[in-house]
């Protein structure tokens, strides 16, 4: 079977202008002092341009998260054994995991979406199993994965964007969990972004100095052995990422084309959402940022993107938790905006 | 009527250190890399060591808005006149106010208790009116207020610190209304710290570049006016304090005895949690800290109480908003630690 992916350049939704020129002409009509709300009020105007309404809100949010393993992991580059990521999967279904916990907290709805562990899963609540292949293949040896095995992953994610925008979503977020994918989400943005890997490489999980450095030699060696095939975006990710990435990449794609907001998470999501610029740039109109990532290359990432992420505490686990962490604060700026009296409602007198 | 003030230097509720290292032992047992969730782990061991408890939940709020007049206001200190504290103070009884909105996003209870604006008020929902006198004297020209009107302004916030526990606050957040009291949190911080005004002095509400330099010389003269009083932190407060600012000390002094943790907000109220250390040092243990104010003081109070803000969102508005705003991420860190899964509970396999 072949699959198209002609879809991933299709147009992405416009934004309306207009409401955005309105809501920043009401805003400063809100009882405060103008620009006292600091980035909430860029936020709360957004929205109102993403959603062409005056006054925006935001209450339904979906998670996907997209789980598969690396065949890179072979190399030894992380701190965790392979078996992880399917009993990751498992506690996803189960509740345990932090991003289980955040959605609860956020009222989101949330589902797992398994593109290819080593292990073979049982059926599990939440998770949907949509197995491209045991993993990819090492990419220090061959391309991560067949044209048809990226077609796949990216419809993949397609299909999820578009069951979010079924369920009456207000904001995607995609998650993603594989051991070794900071090693892939590495290799894919030294390509993008044409930077020194060690510029971008970092602990991951949790390896030692050593460990980065090995793992930039890794990743050197396999930008090194794809040097051919770097110059177009899908290329890129065919020959060094993941399926979990490339379904977000299909994800953030197609939510762009459905006018769907996406808040991306850390370091993974992030290389993901370049991806997806590069192949399509009017998907740049849906990205919200939510943190700065400890890992040290997401700051480069996030800045060849112009994002202005609104939290950094330090975080670096991924599964989408850190933009599950940041929703509250875009509710808080949508409700502001639209809940707060005008200094003519209140009869607040003006500035002097 | 004589009021006591001895009990502010009562002695503040233990943390349990005993449960702050075991929820420390605990949180590792968590299925994500160590370290991952970063400042959020901190939380959640505060919050244990706090609540006495392994796993600590945080779902009642409560918040107080303070309301008062300042003398000082007479000086031409602020953008907006004197009337807005009385007109604001009818906008947060409306519920249109910016900490309105957020109580009710964060689903807290909401209470303004006006220690005096010059404008007298109607009876008004949600307002309880403990009025001291028409605003605090020109402290330029005299001391703010006499030891009597002190002493009622913070047993005013003491009572209103009894009512949060008495409603099971899991959280305190005290706010603050009054034009001109950035002019009088600075003046305070100043006489504290031993900074020069100018480099804590800002635009408040939004003054320009020449209204900061006459806000500095009003400050400096206050500042020599009273230099014979300013060695002992409640003279310093009864001179250059406000009564809404003298009701947060009480306030956060009464928190820290009952051991009801407090979530500080902005520029006024951090210098208020100043005041409230330099009276009773042990009140440091129950502050948490929520944001970086634009204001450009902010910073440097908050370093001379070792403060971590988890938020650097550009706001500048007061009212208890920008700790408001932080409180979900407060409630995420509680969560995670109490509701993730164990590696043990989870069958998933640890570090290599």
């Amino acid at each position: 079977m072949n699959i198209s992916t002609d879809w991933i350049i299709e147009a992405t939704f416009p934004l309306s202008l207009e409401l955005r020129d309105q809501a920043l002409d009401y805003q400063n009509q809100l009882t405060k002092p103008q620009g006292s709300l600091g980035q909430l009020e860029r936020i709360a105007v957004q929205f109102a341009a993403m959603q062409g309404q005056l006054k925006p809100e935001l209450e339904h949010i979906a998670i996907t998260v997209f789980a598969a393993d690396h065949g890179v992991a072979a190399e030894g580059v992380s701190a965790f054994p392979q078996a992880v990521t399917a009993e990751m999967v498992r506690n996803f279904s189960r509740g345990g995991a932090a991003i289980c916990v955040l959605a609860r907290q956020i009222g989101a709805s949330f589902e797992v979406v398994n593109l290819g562990t080593v292990a073979e899963l049982e059926s599990l609540p939440y998770v949907v199993e949509r197995r491209v292949a045991a993993g990819t293949a090492n990419f220090c040896l061959d391309a991560a994965m067949k044209q048809a095995e990226l077609a796949s992953a990216l419809t993949t994610g397609r299909d999820a964007a578009e069951r979010a925008q079924q369920l009456g979503a207000q904001l995607f977020i995609g998650g993603e969990m594989g051991i070794a994918n900071t090693t892939s989400a590495t290799a894919l943005a030294a390509a993008l972004l044409d930077l020194p890997v060690c510029e971008l490489a970092g602990p991951g999980t949790g390896v030692d100095a050593n460990g980065v450095q090995h793992k930039v030699a890794v990743i050197e060696r396999a930008l090194l052995r794809h040097r051919q095939q770097l110059a177009d975006p899908a290329e890129v990710l065919c020959c060094l990422g993941g399926f979990e990435i490339a379904a977000l990449v299909g994800a953030y794609i197609r939510c762009a084309q459905l006018g769907v907001p996406v808040l991306v998470d850390g370091f993974i999501t992030t290389s993901a959402a370049l991806v997806a610029c590069r192949i399509n740039p009017g998907v740049r109109d849906w990205l919200l940022f939510s943190h700065n990532s400890a890992e040290p290359g997401h700051r480069a990432i996030q800045h060849s993107l112009g994002a202005e992420p609104l939290l950094d505490l330090g975080m670096r686990l991924g599964e989408g938790s850190g933009a599950a962490v940041a929703v509250p604060l875009f509710q808080a700026a949508c409700a502001l905006h639209s809940q707060m009296a005008t200094f003519a409602e209140a009869s607040v007198s003006g500035q002097d």
